[in-house]
């Protein structure tokens, strides 16, 4: 077999076998395929595209390209959790104790940020002392134990999806949606778990601006998770907005804290309850969303929920004291609030523009190399449909340097639109893709 | 500029400005563009296609990338000529001595054999002593004082041509008109001379194997010629069957004496006038191609052209005696008619199978670095249309090696289709482009 022969099928239309793709994703993982025929292949795998066996071929081939988790020394049902990035999502940070409070094994990896979305594990490591750089032995005895573990990305998971992503990242050739769905699943499939509840985000702030875009990539993805035999769903919600109030590590984290104990802002609410009540039923916990959503009440209601987040931090070293007085996470020096410079409603947020904001005040990575300020931030008050007055706060912002503030402060306000026309406010999920 | 962004843009099915091609040849000449960029660039291109502002600047741009010849110290105009390669094509042999006799000043560069094509080169070395190795000054010299001198090609002319047609090689992104026409081009251009007249091949020994394409090639070469200030003309000229009778190095050498002596045969000789006179007319020697034809004919008959090539020969170390008497040059030393199975009209001879006959023998090249046997090689005595009784002889075999001389044979009987039905001769000239 020569890579050649491949390049020159893909390029005339053709479908490549399993074996063919095998061959291409061993060679390249090992070097022995150089990266100059692969891009070639990338950039005809954009213009000829890849079939649902091609896409599942490639997802499997990758996964298998490091180590695969083995989570069966993990009791239950494994449900993992992924959401495509989007600004202010902290979802994992409330879902997770939320869904193993109900029951539902929690043993996840996780990410950290780059760029204008943020990461789980940089809003964890707010919790003093908080690390995901644990053995793999003390993160099942951790879901063990407490139904909860969250563990960094180590490095040989699925290392062909990372050689390829950031060759298609430096070749114009990453806007594909096999290519795109076959990176996410290639790493939830080397992760182990059991089913996977998809959070696919759609609008100015995510990855996929188009609604269309985001339906096509979930659709790619639950056929990927399926075909490989571990049940998947996707929820496509909105990221046309920040998703709750709160955008910045500790600022989110205490967001979430705020919703585990009944006070969320309700669009956050509602994603917790939609992604959390499928995780529920994946897990065979409960029956059916209506009896999953009433137990995820309970967990709240019953502060069950925020022990759980207590007891995990806790046991992966964090300061859990942090949990039950959020006022002691770190903390900003200035603190301004930012006001309205017209009467009106606000027609629309430019997404990734907030998710900059944060980033421009240190919150979150240029590059990957970037160190990060948890502190900082903004919360804030308005959000597309409501009503505004002139000097109304639009947003609290957190930041410990004058010069960065305002520069955030300018980008902020550019990003708003305020004119006289009410508003509708949109629904946040958008659709279910089940199969 | 990034190249990233001109990947983007082209695939995007932009057009690139002549800046962002410059900058792309000249970062990919220097090594600060990476191999890999270039092959998605390549591919883009593939499916996107170059309009002939761009391939005009890629073409100029890949002929600036290393050393210009400047032939301004050679009088009168100078005219080059190239042929896209075939089997059996030794035109430039009797060609160039032909224009050469009758005032054209033709300064040549040419190139080796690879595979089942020769090299005019090779050919050449078949006169002891002969070599294309001589320095700039020396070159342009022997023009001046003999009108005619052949150099081997440099390894600075058009070095960005040679280093992106390897990277083209091993990525399935040869097969587009634009980038095979920049290919050629560029280096006539740097070549230097006034004048191009293009042989393009079409059939099943040439690169192309369409007619269509043929021409498209053409125009497209044409196109780059004339918009580059260089007057342009392309022969299209059939390759569905060898060019003359003889294949192999010194075999064709000895079919091109014949030629000069009035001798040749009758398609080869149609090729060389046809040439011959828009070459005359292009260096402004003859006023159109009849009188063209007449001086070329003129040439050939009192002799000029053939003492030509001796002066030729001789003033580049060739041992001239070999013109005057062929017999000397290399022979092999195993002489077999090749019989005919059967009654019949040769219908068909898949024409690059006769050139790796040759190959196999030792007359051409695997790679680079073969050493090739100038004696070996093949004439045939039947060709398209021609009648045929069994056990006559359809070309007599030239070897060195009787177990290699089985093969070829065998392959050569393979590769001829004879039956009953009476076949009709095709025109050798297919077409002209001028513009």
């Amino acid at each position: 077999m020569r890579m050649y022969d491949l390049i020159m099928k893909k390029r005339n239309g053709g479908t490549l076998r399993d074996e063919e793709i095998n061959f291409m994703i061993k060679g390249y993982t090992e070097g022995e395929i150089p990266d100059y025929q692969i891009s070639a292949m990338m950039m005809a795998i954009y213009f000829q595209g890849m079939n649902q066996a091609e896409t599942l071929a490639l997802t499997m081939a990758m996964a298998k390209s490091g180590d695969m988790l083995d989570l069966s020394g993990i009791h239950g049902i494994k449900v993992d959790k992924h959401s495509t990035g989007g600004v202010g999502d902290k979802t994992s940070l409330a879902l997770t104790p939320m869904v193993a409070a109900a029951g539902v094994t929690v043993a996840k990896m996780s990410g950290r940020g780059l760029g204008h979305t943020g990461g789980t594990i940089d809003k964890l490591e707010s919790f003093t002392g908080f690390s995901t750089a644990i053995s793999e032995q003390q993160f099942k005895d951790n879901v063990n134990r407490i139904g909860i573990s969250i563990m960094g990305q180590t490095a040989d998971l699925a290392p062909a999806d990372k050689k390829l992503y950031a060759l298609r990242d430096v070749t114009a050739t990453v806007d594909n949606m096999s290519l795109i769905a076959s990176s996410i699943m290639s790493k939830k499939l080397a992760a182990g778990a059991d089913a996977i509840v998809l959070d696919v985000k759609t609008g100015s702030g995510a990855f996929m601006k188009q609604e269309a875009d985001s339906f096509a990539l979930a659709q790619e993805m639950v056929r990927i998770g399926n075909g490989a035999g571990r049940k998947t769903i996707a929820v496509i919600s909105d990221m046309d907005q920040p998703l709750g109030y709160a955008v910045g590590n500790a600022l989110e984290v205490k967001e979430a804290i705020d919703t585990l104990k009944g006070n969320g802002p309700k669009d956050f609410v509602e994603l917790c309850m939609t992604l959390g009540s499928y995780m529920l039923v994946a897990g065979g916990i409960a029956p059916n969303r209506e009896d999953a959503e009433k137990l995820l009440a309970d967990v709240i209601e019953n502060g069950s929920a925020l022990e759980k987040l207590a007891a995990f931090v806790s046991a992966q070293g964090g300061d859990k004291e942090l949990v039950y007085h959020p006022e002691k996470l770190p903390q900003a020096s200035l603190i301004q609030e930012i006001a309205s410079p017209t009467d009106g409603f606000v027609q629309k947020i430019i997404c990734d523009e907030i998710g900059i904001c944060s980033l421009i005040l240190g919150g979150g990575r240029e590059t990957k190399e970037s160190e990060i300020d948890l502190s900082v931030g903004l919360v804030l008050h308005k959000k597309v449909g409501d009503a505004v007055k002139k000097g109304d706060s639009l947003a609290t912002i957190y930041a410990n340097d004058a010069e960065k503030l305002e520069i955030a402060k300018e980008r902020f306000l550019n990003a708003y639109t305020i004119d006289q026309n009410p508003v509708e406010k949109k629904p946040l999920i958008k659709g279910i893709v089940i199969e």
